[in-house]
């Protein structure tokens, strides 16, 4: 499918661990297209996942910085502006993590250091990143940024806890940033609504396969890939959707506008008669913990 | 419950069948509540259902009328306001009915003839109601019109069918209504996007009972009965409501907000267990019709 | 920015009148990007217009069908796929029309036979469109529908009239038939939400200059265009946007997401000041039509 | 209006400084319709306002709380159930302000120690008011629970800065905890998204009261008073809206419905002729500040 899409565009991308990761395809199909990209990421995601293998790949580099960390991000964009000798078009950020969920607290047991943690890594960073890279004046006019996020901004889904609340602040941050940029160098910012993805981050996520299986079966195209999900990132960073902004843009097969499918609810009738048959087969019942 | 919460109030009810329908419950709580009523349906649901009993309990009458036809309308209105003897402060419209969703014609499948007519009984009927109420000047400044919808106006359920695009319409109309006669008269128009409700109407879509059932698990309250949905929609209709309009007011125990319930997601996933587990006992497998 | 984004695709444009038209745009913008395309409008429409000359500049013929009829889609859909040769990829639908609005009837004294062109013309035509299409499997897997729409359908515009709802019904059917059409033959069905743009049939709507003004200055970007509006539709098209459907998108320089921008602030108060300043000069007000 | 909707019922209010306040009004309004209540405010707010003839009039107690600090929170609670001799019934969260606002920080330039203190105070204090009443299992079951919101969570309008992210943050954490509160207890948890109002804390934000006149001119019914706003959160806290939960509830005479209204639009057009007229009047221009 390669066309050239980026042809002679610039991009600065976070949040690739390894090659399940969604920034890991959009840097790969970013290149396929034409652009020149660099890479970022923790100390510690660089050591744990194979992020160098990518810039090798990618013919470019991979600079440390701590998103959460003002001072980081300011010495990623001199590095990446020297890197590209000069302004650059395109930022991703695909960041999240919650201690809370990693550390089994529930959402009516929150710590509330945690909580603070998750937003700041999760969406907060979104706001530095784009604060610091404005105030250096970094992104070309019509530049376009775009952030990762997920269906559980607006509704509920059970065990997602407080990756739910950064969702939702992220994409405010993409509207309340997208009107400043807009008008003042048209820079556009948006989110992307992805389907569940299987990469290591959504994998930590409990009861995530099965809840994948569920939306894809909901979903009248199926769930979208992390490859799917970096073409479509990619038009939002060429010049074909240049007066999309403060969007948040569902690309999940169509589950974000799905009440029931057909085969969903199969599925789900099959485990309504389940109950029914097999009520003495099973007669101490399935303990059903109910958090 | 009873507060006399709509005391001195007049109001006319589109729609009530019978003992299942919400507007039979609307009108029994609204008589409960201190208001006066008047009760309007079709000649053939007159006939067919039991609303001349509802009409006694509440110590009124039942005037018929098609809301499809303005001449209709125009007597249903006159003789309205001379059984109250002037205007009135509030109108429910629960009308719905698919002659496509009836014959067996699935949306790929449409005939165009019934599709008008599924939406003239189900949603233009509303903005004639409301157009006749107005030339005639018949509702009370700061009044009230309230009608029935649900959420396959905005998200696609399989089997619901034309429906769906009658009840968009539907809730088109409220807003594009409510702005005309909100500056006009301060009458307010909301839509209440309710349950799945085991009425009469509800029970001829096509698996609508295991739907309800899936709705319920969903719904960290339950699903909402007719009896709670009359008891909201008389809110709309109190004084206490009197800035709300242009709204389309979710009624349902919380679905519209839920992508995945855990109580939900467990009988779903005994569901997926299902089929590896009985695969070898129904060799042919379940024939399963994907319309 | 031509990179043959729509190489070796096929598809079938309804509604470019002239060179102002929308349709027309993407007509052009297709054909540079790669692609084949067939055109088609009413027969009138091909007369008042210059469509021809369009068909010339894009090698292709002009089938005239009145997309309000089922026979005419027919014959359509047959000679286009003769002219293929085949099957082909996308369509788009940039049709809109309201007599009520054409006649100067205002939404509180709506003509009910207006009403049912309204729709017919503006929304019902799409789905017949797609129930031609998908009957004769016209459309080859993962193709793709668009219809353009107008946040009207979501919010109130003085002066759009029957048109909002119309093109709520619009974006219902785009929902419900992009359900069946996904899962069956994942064709993805959008629409697009696009910015008030200066088209003989946005002209037409009162007052739709200033209301312009309006909406490029609350939009951080400004609007869209119909240039604008063609290269975005092109990336709906193409293989980079797969798993997008169901979706309403904004594609309007972010006017869905403002409340309020300074710039149009400004203005707006300059007119309050402008009240208090001029009262002693204009004794006798500015008598305002409020309909 | 007084028909004792609240009878029986207890209640905590957050929020309450002096009679501007909207938490007053719903106080002032809950004991006319015959709840008890208890209300808490920081001590700080408790001096700086009149809160404690409130509660004479009331007939209660101010207990002073930080409602970001857990500990005070559980003191809260502990002191309102001994206060009551039990579990209460309903709880109202209205509590906002960002120290970027006050000190002047733009958007794009915040102090990320202040974007903190934003998020506790505004947001998070609402979990933890939540959290504390869950854990020490304070509220009946079917109580109710609201916090007052703003549309700027949905749309950017200039100058409402993270207070925008604030209320963003807040509307999710009504979805995220309503969902298990509602499940377990039946406790419903809903926002209501208010016109803007001229409070104390209103008052601070940039420009607000040509906003509050714009918004009012777009708004059919006019702008929603503290007073209105009282009313309608009284229906919240009722038996009447037991299954209302999750939801986001638009109480602002019609605005979030609203494109454009003729009313709104004059006094716009106004502001456009009015540079057309004195450009030579002013020849150095207006400075605006575009910011």
């Amino acid at each position: 499918m390669a066309c050239n899409l980026l042809k002679g565009k610039k991009g600065l991308i976070f949040g690739a661990l390894n090659e399940d990761s969604i920034a890991w395809k959009v840097a790969e199909r970013a290149v396929e297209e034409g652009a020149e990209i660099v890479l970022t990421n923790t100390a510690v995601s660089i050591r744990m996942g194979t992020i160098d293998k990518l810039a090798e790949k990618c013919h470019t580099v991979v600079i440390p910085a701590d998103a959460t960390s003002v001072e980081d991000l300011e010495q990623l964009i001199d590095r990446t502006m020297e890197h590209f000798g000069g302004k650059f078009d395109f930022m991703l950020h695909s960041i999240g993590m919650s201690p809370n969920v990693r550390k089994g607290r529930t959402y009516d047991d929150l710590d509330y250091g945690f909580l603070q943690k998750t937003l700041d890594i999760s969406a907060i960073s979104f706001h530095k990143a784009i604060q610091v890279v404005r105030h250096k004046d970094a992104i070309n006019d019509w530049g376009s940024i775009v952030a990762l996020s997920y269906i559980a901004a607006q509704r509920t889904l059970y065990g997602y806890n407080d990756m739910a609340d950064a969702k939702a602040l992220l994409e405010s941050i993409a509207r309340s940033f997208g009107y400043i940029y807009g008008r003042e160098k048209h820079v556009r910012i948006n989110t992307v609504s992805q389907s569940p993805t299987a990469t290591t981050a959504g994998k930590g996520v409990m009861g995530m396969s099965d809840l994948m299986q569920f939306a894809d079966s909901m979903s009248p195209l199926g769930n979208a890939t992390a490859e799917d999900c970096a073409n479509y990132v990619l038009t939002l960073f060429s010049d074909f959707t240049r007066k999309v902004t403060m969007q948040n843009l569902y690309h999940d097969g169509g589950f974000s506008s799905m009440g029931m499918s057909h085969r969903a609810m199969k599925t789900y009738e099959k485990g309504m008669r389940f109950d029914d048959v097999h009520e003495h087969q099973f007669p101490f019942g399935v303990k059903e913990e109910e958090k």
